[in-house]
This record gives C-alpha cells, structure tokens and sequence, in this order.
C-alpha cells in the first residue's frame, strides 16, 4: 500500500515537537514527508528543509497549501506542529483544501479560534487528528478498554497529574520561551501545555468529561507571565470527583504523567514513565501488574502493540499509535469507507474540550478559584 | 534506669491502635504497662484487662484516674487510645492530676473540645504528647531537617495524599463502625481519620501551617454519614501551595500515605508503606535515593534509628520513636530539667491544628467547597 | 503470662546485634532479660551489664550457667550472641543445665564443634534455636506455605543472593575486625555470615536441601583472609537447580537478600529490604502482589504478623517472631505438652546445614569449584 | 542524504525479528527495504514479500545475492534475520559480493561456521554489523562510558542475567519450534538465544572478556534438546568474577534482562524492562538515578537518544540505534572515510565470542560443569 503523502507546518531545526512527529509518521511506514513549511521565517523554514532534504521546501503554510492542493501528487495529509497560535490559521488553510490535519495539542491558544476550527473541521470533508499521543499508549487503551467494561464499575475517584521540573528556575531555550509567553501559548502555562494531557487521558480513560472545576494556579518564577503549576478540582458528570495537578516546577519530575481511576469494584493505576505496566486491583483480590502484551490484556492494546511483553514500547511507539489510526482513517476516507470502529484518535473536539479545560481554569483562577462551568 | 508507669485507656480485645501502643511503649524499654481501663463497660474492661494481665484492672477512666493519682507507685503516664470522642474528658482528668498523656489522634471529636483540651494541657503541670506517629518515622525526620536546612530551598508546592481502600464498601467491623459514625468520630470522615496524618506531615515536614484551604468532600458509600474521600487544595502562610487527598474508597491503596515537596532548589518524596527511603533530588542533578542509615543522612534521622541501613524499620518502630521522646521529656521533666531540643513530638497544639483542618474541611464543603481560614 | 526469665552471653555496648536480640526478645513481651555476661572480659562485661541496669551481671558465661542454673528463679533461656567461635562452648555449657538456648547463626566456626553441638542439643531436656531471622518475616511464611501447597508446581530454579557493600574496602571498627578473622568467624566470610542466611532461606522457602555445590569464592580486598564474594552453583535432591550469590563488597547494596523460586507452574519473588510484599506469578496469568495481611495470604503469615496491610513490619518484628515462637515453644515444653505444629523456627540442625554449607564452600573453591558434596 | 538500500534474508510472516528489523531501520530513516527473499520457501517467500510490497521479491537468498549484486540499484546492505544455521552460508554469499551484512545472533548456530564467518567478514570489503541490540540502549552505552571513565574504579564483580517464561511448558509456536531445534538453533537453547545476549552486554558494558567458565546447563521440560536454564560461573580477564543466569523456564519473568557491575569504588544497575534508568552508587554516597537525557549522563548515551528524559525510549529505539550505527559506518565506507570513533555496534568478532561462549557452556555441561577456557 502507498505511502500517505505529509507535509508538514512548524518543526524546524531547534524544535523538540517535529522530530517527534516525523519518526511517529515513519515508524509504521504509512506517511511520507514530501513537503513541509518548518518555520515562521522563509530563511529558516528553507535551512529547516533542506537540512531534511525535503522534496518540497515552502516559505510559509499559506504558500504550501494552496501550492499542495493544487499539485497532482500533492500531500494528502498535514502534520502543524507550530506554537499554539499558529494552529488555528494553519489548520483552517489545509482544512478548507480537503487535506488531511494531524495537529499537536492544545488546539488552539484562545477559546474563540478553538470554537472557529471545530466549524471549519465540520465544514471540510477532511479528518481532524489531534495527537494527544498518551492516548496511544497500548496499557492507557487497555484501561479504558476495562473501565468500559466496568471491570472497576462505577467510577467514583480520579487522580491525574503531570508534574515536570524545567522551568523550575527561567530557561532562555526557544522551547521555554513561545510556552511561557501568553501571545503564542495562551492564557495557560502548566495547565495549557501539560494540564491539557491530563485532562484528556482523564477523560479518554474513564469516558468521563468533569462539569466544573476549581483551580488554583500559580506563576511562582518571578517574572512568568502563565502558571507554571496548578491544582485543580474537578467534578464529572454522573457524580465522579477528580482532582488534577500540573506543574512545571516540580524538581525531580521529567514527565510524569500518572493515572490513577477508582470505581465502586476496583481500581487502576498508569504512568507514562513507566508505561508498559497497567495496576489494576479488583476490590478485595491481590493487585494485578499487567504488561503489555502479556497475559490479561485485551485487543484494544493488542491492536496497537508491536512487539512481546517484556520489551518496552515508549513515547514515539505511542505516538505512532495515533499517526496509524490516522493513516487508518484517512485510508478508508479515501476508499470511500467507515472507519473501523476500534480506530481510536482525538479530535477536534476533544480539542475543544482541552482549550476550554485551559480556559475555565484560568476563569477559576481569576474567582479565586471558584466552581465555574467547563462548557 | 527503671520503667515508667503506664497506664492505658482504651485499646480492649477487638480494637487495633491499643496492641499498636503497647508494643510501642515496650520497643525501646522505657514503659511498663501497669493498668488499665480499657474499654467501655466494665465487663469488657475487666475481659481485656485480664487477658493482658494487668495489675490494675479499673472499670472506667475515672476511677482510674482517681485511683492512680493517689497510689505511692501509681502510674506515671496514661495512654488514651479510645474512639475520638472521649479523648477530652479522659485527658483532661489524667492532665488535672498530673498523670502525663499519650493520646491518639485526631485531638478530639470537636473543634470545641480541642480548645477546651487545649487549656486544660496549658494547666496542667503534666505533659501531652499526641501519637501522629507518623513523625516518628526516621526518614520523615530526616526530611524535615533537610526542609529546616533549606536544603530544597523556599517551599512551593506540597503534594500530600492518604488513600486506603478499606471502607470501599460497607464495612461491619467495629473498627469501621465508630469511624463512620459523627457523634464518636466527629464530623470529619476520611479527612478526621487520615486526613489529620496527612495534614500534620505536610507541616511537619515544611515547618509551615496553612491559612485556608478549599475542600471537596464526598461519601461515596450509600448511607454513610461522613466522608469517605475528600479533595483539598491548601495555601500554607508564605505562599506554598498545597493539595491533600484522603480516600477510604481507593482500591488497591492500603495505607499509602506519601508526602512529596518542592522548592525553589530541589525536591523530596516520601511513602509510609516504603519508608526507609526519602528521594532527594536538587535541581539539575540526579535524583539520590537516601536510605535511613545510610550515607547522607544527617543526626535527626540517626537519634530514631536503632538497626543498620537495609534491615527496614518500619511502623511499629516510628511509633515506638514517639513514646521514646515521650519517656525522654517526661524524665527530663521528672527530674526537673528542660526538655534536651532534640526531643520531638507533637503536642496539644498540633492536635488542635488538626482538629481545625477536619473543621475546615467541614465547613469549606458545606459552601461548595469555598476557602476557608483553618483559625 | 509471666515472662520468660532471660539471660544474654554477648551483645556488649559496641555489638549491633546484642541490641537487635533484646528488643526482639521484648517486643511481644514474652521475655524479661535479667542476666547477662555480656563481653569477653568481666570489666567490659561488668561496664554493659550496668548500662543496661540487668539484675544479675557475670564475668563470663561459664560462670552465668553454672550460677543461674542454681537459683531458684535463674533464667529459663539464655541468647547466644556472641562471635561465632564461642558459640560452641557457651550454648553446651546451658544446654547441659537445662536451660534452653536461642542462639546467633552460624552455628558454629568450624563443623566440627557444629556437629558436637548437635550432640549436645541432642543429649539435653532444653531446646535450642538458631536466629535466622529472616525465616521470621510473615512473607517469607507465606512463600514456605504456598511452595508446600504447590501453588507453583514442583521447584525447578532458585536464585537466592545476598549482596551488601560494607566491607567493600577495609573496615577498622570491631563487627567488621572479627567477621573477617578465620579464627573467630570460621573459614567463610561472605559465606558465613551472610551466605548462610541464604542458604537457609532458600531451604526454608522451597522445603529442599543442596546435595552438591560449586562455589568460587574471592577475597577481592587486599589483605582480607577470608572471601568477600562467593558464587555458587546449587544441585538440589529432586532435581532443582540453584544459583546463590553472597558479597560484601556491592556498592549500592545494604542488606539486599532476595530470593526467587520458580516452579512447574508458577514462580514467587521475595526481596528483604522490601518485606511485606510477595510477588507471585501463576504461569499465564499476571503476576500478583500480596501484601502482608491483604487479600490472598493465608494462615502462616497471618499466625506471625501484628498490624493491618500497608502499616509495614520490618526486620525486628521478623526478628521477634523466631523468639515468640521459641517462647511458645518453651511454654509448651514447661507445660509437658506437645509443641504445636505451627510453631516454626530454625534448629540444631538447620545450624548444622549452614556450617556444612560454609564448609561445602570453602572445600570446593580449594579445588577450583569442583562440585562437592554438603553431607 | 538518500537512503540506504536494504535487503532482507528470512523475516516472513509470522517471524518475530523480521518485523522488528524493518521498524529499526526505518526509525532514524537510513534505510529503504527494497528486497527481500524473507522465507524458507520461494511460495512463503512471495507471500511475505507481497504483503510488504517489496520492490523485488526472490525466491531464496542466493539468487539475491547474485541478482543484488548485478543491478544498479541493487541493495547495498542486506540484513539476515533467518534461523541461526542459515546465517552463515547467507552473510557469506553477501560479503563476497561487497554487500554490506546486518547480522541477527547468534552469529551462526556451530562455532566452525563462526570461525568461517569470521574469515569470510575478513576477505570482504564490506561491513559485518551483528544486532546485539541491547548495547544500542543509551543507558547501556552510558554504564560503559562510566565503567571506561574509571568512575566505579576496578571491575571485582558483574553479575548478569536473563531470564524469560514462554518455554515453561512446551510451545507449538514456530518461534518455540526453531528455537529449541538444535539443528537450526545450535547447540544451546537458552545460553544462545539470550545467554548470548548477556554475556555481549556484560562485556559490552564492562569492556571485559571471559577467560573461563563454569557452566551448568538444564533441560527442565521433558524431551526438550537443548537447555532452558543455563547457571554460569565466569572468570573475566584480570581477575573479576562473574554469574550468568539464562532462564526460558522462569515464570514472571519476560524478558528480565538485567545487569550489575561493581568495582573497587562503585557500583552500576541497569534492566532491560526499565531501560531509561541506570542506578550509580558511588562507595559511600547516596545511589543516584541517571535518566536517560537527565543531569549526570554524558555523551555515549546523547548520541543514541531522542526526545527528553521522562519520555521512555524502548526496544525498538535502542535496536534503532544499532541500524543507525550501520548506516553511519556503511556512508563513511562508501565516501571512503574513516568510520568516527564514536560509531559503536558489534562486530563479526563478538559475534564469535558469543558462539564460543554457547560452544564452552555445552563442553562445560558436558563435562560436570567443569571449568573450560573459551578461546
């Protein structure tokens, strides 16, 4: 089967996020990077090119979407993988040109071009993919798979957090810089930037989505104009109550991204650090480790398992997981098929949710972190 | 150096925490048990006493309050280890006749009997040492030192939590039956049972109070009458910031009470169930992983450890650590000297601190979870 | 119950374990120590004994047996804790009084006086136990009892280490001067001291014994007459193969004792500097973790342990489980009744297979590892 | 830089390996599969090839080699990833035509046909690289940097092991099936299939080589030809002392990887289940945690690494870097340059060592364990 044609907005040379995409793209070998426009000047974004020996080098997204849709064998699919702020215009060129969007998180810096790309996503006969990728991991999907099973039953408790610890003092690298500046990030730091990964592996875990929250968040390196860490409360529809934590200033912590679900029969434990190993404990009965691939797990992380148990997958296998379910839907797009039902991706609106996580967080905030709505 | 005197009230046949407290006061060689009211009626009283073989049997703390005070070789100290809300009054009888006290926590079943407590200790010429036994543990010590040393720079962030899953569902035991009940727990579920631990190693161990606190309690079990989970965010005077969680609905957690902080240089992790180690990370180098006995630990960890590094110590030793610095203050203030400054327990006033945190709790959740002040 | 009258042989100021005995022997309240010569000379003998305010101080052992053995209310047991060579000696002197012996593994220094000291335990009224301790700890119970219930189908594979690092460079304080001195420790270093534990607890464990070993021992420190590192190779009856290794000088490693024992059909993980827990994989199901007191453990941890799961116990309550069993077996012996079956701990004869073991050891590396015989 | 053309010998469709070489030599995009004769047979050897929409698909390696070599375009490398006796006559047809070899291990299932292979690697132009994949783990590559700086001083002990459970009973697997075939395997069952690999990483890690060792090798299910448990004594030039566990029998375990170095002034810990992490203790300080891209790592380890610390790298992304190492050698070839020093895979020669060290554990088997040189 050929290749998906991808281009490719944002990425250059001194951004962490693109290279992630790229190998995610080719590590099932169902995307070819054929085109990319891989930074905000024309200088940098033909040096970012080159340097990839990219067959079709553009000086900006709007010059590569019209040129793209316009070419016999243009790019069937676009990876936007700039600052926030960038996402919404980025995505709308591409989208109202029928091409595919696989876009990185948040949606959007402001609630308002969050609401604009969700139209323009409805609009276009093109797939929206937002890489969300913690919900690629194999053992996340097997938690969800058994939540929706109601192997823990009802849920009552959630705990989810994604502290970090590198801007615990100011860092002058470029990736510090765009996600501390409310222009370019949004009105959220830790809670636009991590917060939002929580919030939605909370959501994709339990099929939960919370009704309000109450957040309190902090800017506590002087001079830092978004939060840098934040508590949050929150409470989910059916009765769940949750409480989240981001942090950006938390030293000793890299990444990590934990899950902990408890429902009225069980419970069930993640990290991201660790992410080959799903706890789960049936009310009563010895805690479980189950591994993936190993003996207890079911086909939802079967589908996206690779090799044995025993043998860690990581972060750009679980990343991968979404650029397949998108060549996967984009595949029977163009087949004029469904999309198989186990095909599992975030969209655009699980997007909007995210933005609008970030935005009644810094509303909460600002009420001293009254309950406010999320919707 | 000869034993001192114990007597105890509370901790018949079927409780838990009464054989906790004797073998604590045994460990170290510094008590011997001598009498007893312990439990509810006399019949059971006697029954319990009998089995442990007590000299003095009594059949309510009055009488041996009364008794006691009056014997040439009465007993010196009384360890009040009965459901919360008789801890005020068997206190303050012992404490009006001098008798030193040991008691369990939570201080008191109301916030009104703590300050009464709290007045009657102040009179009293005798000691009030409260079991949050959890001080007693050496790395605990160790980190509290290490936060006083400033060697993780100002505090930030506290993130403390004490899931246990034992109250999942209903539960027959005694154990569970005057837990759950608000007239002998008090008002405060999760939070007066756990909660408090919680609370108090978060001061302990930063040397910090907070000021308010924002709490979402629940009782997710049909027909219990207090929480059974209960989310706080906490702002502690000087702006560190803070969230607790205590559940008794979270499978798979027996008593994984853990405590993690963070400042402006570094940062710390602590677990009960695995409590020999403390994490250490200053920031920008690797984590170290510090064992109680081993190299980098410090005098304050070293006083409350008795065996060589990778032979565990575990609860019943932390537990022990709180009646040795007991025995030592009660014989420095027998023999009419001060207290040496090492000697640490907590006091009438931690288990007023307490009794507020449960308060606050209270009446945060009864306004929707608004902040509240804890004085 | 009164408690046992007790008397000590060893364990002066500056030994570790003389401190570890007592608070074992007092922990569960079945002892009172009230004699003690407690050093190899009377001034230093005389000097402990006072700091520890015992009733009845002794020049030396020999002197301690014959006197207590003829007081109406002498001791009924006497703890052993001295270095290994004058195990021998001091516990036939009171096994041929009658007074019962609980004492410090090795055994002996040599096999020879282990076989006379079988003999000796064989020819006396009195029990004798040996104080391998980590046959005490209630997971390593449930490990026994599950192997012996075949939950993991008949054994194939044991791997049992026992790593430290202390001597890792030469040592001038007085536990590392006699443990490393042939004449007073025995011809193993690594072997004896640390080896033994081991060997014991894998036989403990897997109910078997080696029928034959190769061991390559090294003493790696310059100067160091006794081996500081041993690997062994295991041939037990039936069939099961192990691999055992002992080290005292594995930086990192503080007294990381493990054992693994795979089966037919399953396979149990024990690690002791981690003890409450007990991993267990029934093959082809996902490994389970029991906790001490949690759901799955059954009556021979349950027989041995004090406080709820999650609360942990650590060496000295195993510790003090070998000398509540010894208690209960000597009451049973006071009363003429049978010892009941339950009652566990390690004996004369364990002692001996241990001093085999070292003997085994020492035998083989002098002829290059060849495999030889234990019996 | 245009892609590597690559072919591929065995791989079919239900092959384990095959599929894990094309992912890593895809990950970094050196390479394009263009050809591949990837079974037994020419009809498997279609399908296989058809279901990958291979370019050029041949019916057995020979007439690939012939034909490859002819074309214009023809591969410039070939990676071999059949059943261990085919890899001799396969690698030799490649190298003698200039076409560069990327070798599964073993390196051939006889030592004859290693030391052929050797002399044939010798004779040829082109590169031999053999995929002991583990030495391409970053933290793998940062002990050895650290074992090579001096930082745990003179190597005394290392200690290896890898264990697995999928052969606990009899398996009707073809991967069982092949594996357990002395005849396609050789003449170890566990010692070649992963022994090998641990024995590499050992002294891949150490920059050690065995001089002799012991070796005690077992068959535990009944009628199985080669072992499934294998206990290895190692004596390593200048004097450290070593054990190696291999183990298909040890249920819980998958694929339990793990290594342990101790020297005269420290000691490293790495497993392969948890690969982004590698414990250093320096003698008398705190352990500390590396992490992969985290303080204290140096520049073996960033060269091999992709994204942040916090986000795990697996299997896959370590078998990467060993592709990535071959392209990096294979450019230089071809640009008749020197291959940078830093460039690091193995080599036809440890590919013999590992053969020789299967071939001494079966003579030494065979011999009661007995103590043979391997070389």
């Amino acid at each position: 089967m050929a290749r998906i044609r991808l281009g490719m907005v944002g990425g250059g040379n001194d951004a962490f996020i693109g290279g992630v995409h790229r190998i995610a793209s080719r590590l099932d070998d169902h995307f070819e990077l054929v085109a990319g426009a891989l930074s905000s000047t024309p200088e940098k974004s033909r040096a970012s090119g080159e340097a990839l020996a990219l067959p079709r080098i553009y000086d900006d997204f709007k010059s590569m979407a019209i040129r793209e849709a316009r070419l016999k064998d243009g790019i069937e699919a676009v990876a936007i993988v700039t600052p926030n702020h960038v996402h919404y215009e980025a995505a709308r060129d591409f989208l109202k040109r029928g091409i595919h969007v696989i876009c990185d998180k948040p949606l959007t810096s402001t609630l308002a071009d969050a609401k604009k790309l969700v139209k323009a996503a409805e609009r276009s006969d093109a797939l929206f993919v937002l890489t969300h990728n913690y919900t690629g991991y194999p053992m996340v999907r097997q938690a969800r798979e058994m939540v929706a099973a109601g192997d823990i039953g009802k849920i009552r408790v959630v705990q989810v957090e994604y502290p970090q610890d590198w801007l615990t003092v100011e860092q002058d690298i470029k990736q510090a810089e765009w996600r501390t500046d409310p222009a370019r990030s949004g009105a959220g730091g830790s809670t636009g930037d991590i917060g939002t990964h929580a919030y939605n592996l909370a959501c994709f875990v339990t099929g939960l989505e919370a009704e309000e929250l109450a957040a309190d968040l902090q800017a506590f390196v002087p001079g830092r104009q978004v939060d840098d860490n934040a508590h949050v409360m929150l409470r989910f529809a059916g009765g769940a109550r949750g409480m989240l934590w981001s942090s950006q200033v938390a030293p000793g912590n890299e990444n990590a991204l934990r899950i902990r679900v408890y429902g009225e029969t069980g419970g069930l434990e993640w990290a991201q650090e660790d992410p080959n190993y799903l706890w789960h404990t049936p009310f009563g009965e010895p805690k479980r480790l189950l591994t993936r691939g190993g003996a207890g797990t079911g086909t939802a992380a079967e589908r996206v398992s690779r090799i044995p148990p025993g043998h860690p997958e990581g972060y750009l296998e679980g990343f991968a997981n979404i650029y397949s379910e998108a060549a996967a839907a984009i595949r029977a797009h163009q087949a004029g098929k469904a999309i198989e039902p186990e095909v599992t991706y975030p969209s655009v609106l699980d997007g909007l949710q995210g933005v609008a996580f970030v935005d009644a967080c810094v509303r909460s905030s600002q009420r001293n972190a009254a309950w406010v709505r999320l919707n």
